[in-house]
């Protein structure tokens, strides 16, 4: 099926090639409104027609090459995607699970990997969800303990890994763990590798978190208690897994970025309309600066993150360095969003508490964003040590 | 029943009448602590024990004068109590409408009506709450249309009011209506009064509105339709009403601003709990300044507000205009609990949003109390307007 | 004599032309470094040096089309000159005024207006100037009162202007006035033309102001008491001045943009080696989060800033609509420029205010461009109404 | 002669007796007003005839007990003085250097020392200032290296002190030198004394620093070269000095407090005049929200942070630890003394760096006073630490 993604011209201007995708992109969240995952939300179920949809549109094949039966393009896209879903209120969480795990395997994966992982996520058919967080190592990825050890019919993993989002609804799992303990190696940085996992094996066990997200996905510690892996679902070279990993990250970045970007024109766009009718003294609220420049400001703020996140896409997807800015912009993307929705809040007087205005139902996941996956004060470590030069504060 | 506050004696610094009534007050959260509410909250019932035994206690009867049945003192006690309360994680908001409701019965209303309204309310056994705001009129009183008409029996009393916290628990309804349409009078601030409204009335429909505060008061959409109102049950001088009312929001901006200060430093001792043993990298977070010193100035604005809190409750029962610094307290404990609350998320990391840690469950109360019951945007008005002496803004 | 700006290929990615940009402008700033401005600022001089050697490397010929003897390029290339010289410590404030200048002559002028006024300023021979605000208007340009008035042989004009940057080292005055007077158009916004008058004209009087901006162009008060100006001085159609000038007001925008973009990098680089340095208790200072983050934030913001810059500065270049990103850029490049300068101050601790250390020196000149050319209020005005479509607040 | 000060009585209520040192603050405020201080910076002379004015009414005395010829009271009335001053335009940094170089020789002093050093201060006939910090300690005392070497007539003192304010006009200098080398004691803490030393000493040698701070005073870098002081100006026991620096120390912070919290209030009196008058589009600036609530946080800011400063001076009086809130004093007080200016400056729009209107002339000590006399990262951690139990950060 011929879908509006797949019809992308490769040559296109960094901006035609946004406005693209968020065309295609509303022939999905036209379907499938705000409403829709409201009602999963509170039904507790995956919006899994929405998912197809976006399979169906070719919008999940975006980034994974043609060749691999993708929609082509980059993590440009994948961005336009996710900034397109959360614009109108369809923020959806896995989209970033997938973005991310997928990256490895295409960049560092045999070909095989990609046509039984990545490939039967482009229809939405699959999915493959991500685990890297360790409970006890947080944000110190060098500290992650999960083991698993070579044998002759390949490997044996045991650990725990925690904040795995939409593990219940995932096929596999792509797990960092380690295939040298911390005590053999050299530097605690080496020594670990990438594994595709079952994730309906019977040696895995996964426990609920009551995580307050507003979100359809759930998010899981996950126990691997002697779960056999076998060899060819070792993905890139064993001990160099975590550098294939933290490229990636950076795509993870942006994805969190596009979604603070999307949810917080969203909330901005409910409380203008909101301002521009409510008028308890006679004229709109909105005419008050107090809640206009409040808005305001959000708005200026978020079109500046938005430039810095398509700005840091282009330059991963011509494979240059990328950090700094994809750094950058999930930190000042995620305090835009924040700071819109905060404003959305405050317009909104009393009402704006009232669930069934659905504006206090924007707060969770937007400012969990200032937090997950990466928490904003080591991105701001990250932009004072690397890229103004400053000694590690921690 | 000899209890602790009806033991503080007349005469006391006003620094040791605060710290007897919340010694008095650990009695109570020491019998009901945080997870008491938390039970009561998810099982969506009023946590009726806790409130009878603040009962018990002497007091429910702080503020009430002793020949009333009361334990004495003022809107200072009150307030302690109210931060008492929070600061062990038990934020009773009914409190708040408790507070609020009886000032002006007991400084305009009858003898007759203190004994039948207030007194049940010293143990518990009755409630009163309040009901001013109406869904159009929002923050402008003035713009209030609910209307008690005169006839040979008394009044009838129709109309809309809207964030009644705890109506389905109240016994009686302290109601402000016009009894004078705003057409008949000269200023729209003339022609209120203030009626008591049995909250059982057939005449009365309650919808439950559906706020995230997660609280165990539920808030309501009241409608009032040809209720029938006993003249008995006018409090005060007839069309002298708002008057009276404005006086006593003083009181109850106090109760507001405590709430929000001691909800501020239960999650400031939780967020140093954490802060002071996770340590992903080594050592204590909380020796990482990006944390110390958000929870540090946050603390620091606390307790500027908690000293702006007491000094206006003290002008208050001396009986001196206590606007300013009410409005003031209020603003500024209500921003400096939601930045407690905010640092205490940022500390926690991923686990802030695990309903399980109790920390995400802080926000929604305390943010809340940035724009109810009056939003911080009229307090800067008012502070520039009569502090300042600028000119109206809206 | 070949320049390296007037080697600027025609056909070039942004980034490109803006690295160009730089690189030319360092040609000049490595001769004239930080401190030939100080000199030049202590001795209450025009750094006439540089700025003719910015005539000589073609610099000032920017954004002027090659057939008048410019070196082409737009707005985009103007900005990357004002930036390289921030950066190096030299914020050429003429340079803004220069800029904001010649657009309107360029775009609406004759060619032998051109020639006249524009062309001799690209070598730095002349110098041209510009007057819009007048003392009761304000920011409220439709207020303004300057009127000229038609006769036989011209014009004649009398009025006031204020905070006039280096209208004594200017040898002509872009002024806007009146045609017709207020009380006789429609629309306060129509009647308004744009004419060029001699600086040295003895009915010109100029009135120094005791502005405090360490820079070395100082601002006036210009007096017009029945100046004459020939009719071929009037630039574009009479009466239609102000839409002329508004657009070019946006290029302006972006000068100063560009300006607090360049010094908060200067500052920034002058508190990196501070605290790389400074080590009290034994550890670099920039090793303290309270200090690096603080840095680490107005980087990424400024960084943001940029992007918003040079993408507004390259729409306005392709001819469109470049309002709301031109506002916002020089709305946040501003507020970063300021929060750079700040963290220098803070990083620096006592001697942040020993003149010496040119800390405190770079406070001023960044502060004022959230109040200066137009404040901050109005852009959020700008951005509340047309970009988010509130209604006016004003 | 009596005067007011002297006549305060005993026993008073803390806001009667900062009233009264207001009330007689204004006798002198009123002949030496801002215009009198702006005179004196201008021409770089110490304020003389207002100094000695302080004196002639009693201020000067105040927190010197009347057996030693003061005006009894304490750092309270020190306080509201310093305040007084500053509300009136007129912030003398002078008084916050005779007041904390005063209390330790009060405390620790011998009679003789009292009646030589501290009594002539009363009138203004003689002057005391105050050396402690070193170039390369900077905020961490601990870290001096001026050494007393003790001999058969006394000792010889050597090293460098920074930052001290009115070394030039200052009679005798109170200097905080180790005894010990740091090398010779247990903890870095111990070893260090108070001594008198004469400014006056041919050994002495002072460099001005080229501070801007828009005061009269000057700040100066302090050389000690071999200089002899008499055994009999050692103030307290020999090498317990620091103990009896640091408890004075909380009376700076005070002072410094009040200096900011006077400031901001004349700041924001200037900007409200400003605001109600100046209307570009028709009605007052101060009607805008974006200048009123900006005006009215930072007013609400320092009410907050006066009766923190207040009630740390309260306690500071009876001799209770009020490290705390003295800390928290000064963070919040000179927060909100550069938050007031700010305002101001915004509202002023360009001619808020006319030099002429005075507005940008009260930022630069307004400002200053976040860093010093101690940075407020230091204050944050010192909350931090002791008042929430974080472990340490630097």
């Amino acid at each position: 099926m011929a879908t509006a993604a797949q019809q992308l011209p490769g040559e296109q201007s960094t901006e035609q090639r946004i406005r693209d995708v968020k065309e295609a992109t509303r022939g999905v969240t036209e379907q499938y409104p705000r409403e829709y995952l409201l009602k999963c939300i509170a039904e507790g179920r995956f919006p899994e027609d929405c998912w197809r949809a976006l399979g169906e549109f070719g919008l999940l094949g975006l980034s994974i090459p043609e060749e691999h039966g993708g929609s082509g393009g980059g993590v440009l896209e994948m961005t336009a995607l996710m900034e397109g879903l959360a614009e109108a209120g369809i923020p959806m969480l896995f989209l970033i699970v997938t973005g991310l795990a997928r990256v490895p395997i295409v960049k560092h994966g045999t070909l095989d990997q990609i046509q039984r992982f990545v490939q039967p996520t482009v229809s939405g058919e699959k999915k493959l969800c991500f685990a890297i967080t360790e409970p006890n190592a947080g944000t110190n990825s060098f500290a992650m303990t999960t083991l698993a050890t070579r044998d002759a019919e390949g490997y044996v993993l045991s650990g725990q890994k925690v904040f795995i989002s939409g593990a219940d609804e995932a096929d596999w799992i792509l797990v960092v763990a380690r295939t040298t303990k911390v005590s053999d190696v050299e530097h605690r940085s080496e020594g670990m590798s990438l594994f595709v996992v079952d994730a309906k094996d019977p040696n895995i066990r996964m426990q609920a978190l009551n995580i307050q997200a507003e979100a359809p996905e759930k998010q899981f510690l996950v126990f691997f208690d002697e779960v056999r892996v076998p060899a060819e679902n070792l993905v890139g070279e064993e001990g160099r897994g975590l550098a294939g990993m933290f490229d990636s990250l950076n795509a993870e970045r942006l994805l969190v970025a596009a979604m603070s970007l999307g949810t917080g024109d969203y909330a901005l766009k409910k409380a203008v309309d909101y301002a521009n009718t409510r008028a308890p003294f006679g004229k709109p609220i909105g005419s008050y600066q107090a809640l206009q420049h409040r808005m305001a400001l959000a708005k200026a703020e978020l079109e500046a993150a938005r430039l810095m996140t398509y700005s840091a896409a282009a330059s991963f997807d011509r494979g240059e360095s990328a950090g700094g800015q994809a750094n950058m912009a999930k930190l000042l993307a995620s305090r835009a969003g924040t700071q819109a929705v905060e404003a959305a809040l405050q317009t909104h007087g009393g009402y704006a508490f009232d669930r069934d205005y659905d504006v206090v139902t924007l707060w969770p996941l937007v400012r969990l964003m200032e937090i997950a996956p990466i928490n904003n004060e080591m991105l701001l470590n990250y932009v004072g040590q690397h890229v103004l030069g400053l000694p590690k504060s921690y």
